[in-house]
């Protein structure tokens, strides 16, 4: 990082590549709910991903196909896919731990998957119960039936800054995942801080680990909020010109007084910087802040966003 | 701000001036608890003013010779200044936000003390019962005496973004209450987001603004966290090299649930991310949780801080 000695006082924030617009992917129906414990009906999941869509967000991530064993919050996942409003010009991802999931997704109609893997191998192997290696066959398989149904792919690199269990993970662990991921055709690759440990300081050291490697218009990163940093890295991310960034209405997925509490950056805290910076996003604060409270009344409890609670009526 | 276009894709954030060292100046006793409806014992205070100077913070503001009237909580203003430890080597200021204030300061035996005006007149009326010019003329006779007496001299300028009643300030209005402070041989200006509206949109703007007029030795930010951008704010400030802000052990001040929760940056989140990208504080993060995690029990509530929250016990 360049620090006073080498500081470039002529330099100004003006000389930074900050995008003029930002794409969010709203993960809230996936990554928010499967980590709520109250569970959700899926008539109220549907209102909740039509009000979303309803704000302006150009993409909704829905659901999982995973296993109802795994994850009962999600069980319903191919009624909600079939039940939602498809809008015109928005994207509807459904994530696909395995093949199983994978034709489940296909026989309800999805036209946009997301693929999962982890960079840290005890991270994967307790998630996925496989190992990177072969999280990574998995997804080679998948994308390759993807490609030939034509299918809008997306792949997440989970734990890329720290794991739970192994601590820091080196920017060089994620550039040879990335690589493979591009070479099976995947769309998008959003890297993620899934236990919201990094700062602005990992962002910094990951950014350029992998700039040779994917392009900005490939890129996206994806923040929890855990220890407060999420806002800050993003501001680092888009200072590279990095512009499709994750986040969950309301802040869904992490509880106020659980120990490790980890929602995802709060969509509307992400609107209201993005706004005061002048970078377009096409979304409807107010809505947004309807969907939220709406969901939030569902779970029966006051959701972690910031700007939702300064508003809370 | 520049964009694509114009963007220099060979430059991020994280080449600009960022500094190698903060300095904190801890708000949590004053500005955090002025603003808690649960009075806490003069002992409570004592002690946690100690926890906090025992971290290794070197600023800590210690209460305000406001009057008791005004703010119960902080009735005890001369027996919590006469009861704490003075460590060697730290800065005790107390804010005085009148003459009669700094009278009982100075019997108390402060060394330091903070003035305090608004940039916004609505504000300045409604919190100090004087205009903006009235308060001004307030400070610099207190700063006379201050100045005779060799105190160490702080001044806030509050709601230099936002004003609650007024919306927007501009940036122009800040700048001649700076030179009228800096005039009056004021030592440190905290430039203070009070309801915690700023983005970093507005940081470069204020930082702009104000850049040829104060000096960074001089120069302190004060962000409240009440929309989730006080530490994006930070980082695009220190990006100018500014190296001197407020912040609240626990993010003392806001409640969780109140509308309009308004909580400083939380010292812990603050001193969490420094340290992720190698900036020195001098901060020990477990003693900090410690005395937040006392005083919050002391306020019979969970604090706001997400690094607290995430390693409650």
């Amino acid at each position: 990082m360049g620090r006073s000695a080498s500081g470039r006082w002529d330099l100004g924030l003006d000389d930074m590549n900050f995008p003029t617009t930002v794409k969010i992917v709203e993960v809230g129906p996936r990554d928010g709910l499967q980590n709520e414990s109250m569970v959700v009906s899926t008539e109220d999941k549907v209102r909740f991903i039509n009000m979303l869509t309803a704000t302006g967000l150009s993409v909704v991530e829905v659901t999982s196909f995973v296993s109802p064993k795994w994850v009962p919050q999600l069980a319903d996942a191919a009624e909600v896919f079939r039940q939602i409003d498809l809008r015109e010009g928005v994207r509807y991802p459904v994530l696909t731990p395995n093949s199983r999931g994978l034709e489940r997704a296909l026989e309800s109609g999805a036209k946009e998957v997301a693929f999962f893997t982890a960079a840290s191998e005890t991270f994967n192997k307790k998630n996925l119960n496989m190992s990177v290696r072969e999280s990574l066959a998995e997804i080679r398989e998948m994308a390759a039936t993807g490609k030939s149904k034509g299918l809008w792919m997306r792949g997440y690199v989970s734990t890329a800054f720290y794991c739970p269990y192994q601590g820091r993970v080196a920017p060089d662990k994620i550039r040879p995942i990335v690589e493979e991921l591009l070479d099976f055709g995947i769309d998008e690759i959003s890297i993620g801080d899934t236990i919201g440990w990094a700062t602005p300081g990992e962002v910094t050291e990951l950014t350029e680990a992998l700039r040779d490697t994917l392009p900005l218009e490939k890129w996206a990163y994806h923040f929890h909020d855990t220890r407060g940093t999420a806002l800050a890295n993003v501001l680092m991310a888009m200072s590279h010109g990095i512009h499709i960034f994750d986040s969950s209405a309301g802040g869904l997925g992490g509880c106020p007084f659980a120990p490790g509490a980890a929602g995802n950056l709060a969509t509307e805290d992400f609107v209201y910087m993005l706004n005061g910076m002048g970078i377009a996003t096409g979304v409807d604060m107010d809505k947004l802040v309807d969907a939220s409270r709406f969901i939030g009344s569902k779970l029966g409890r006051a959701l972690l966003g910031k700007y939702l609670g300064s508003h809370r009526q």
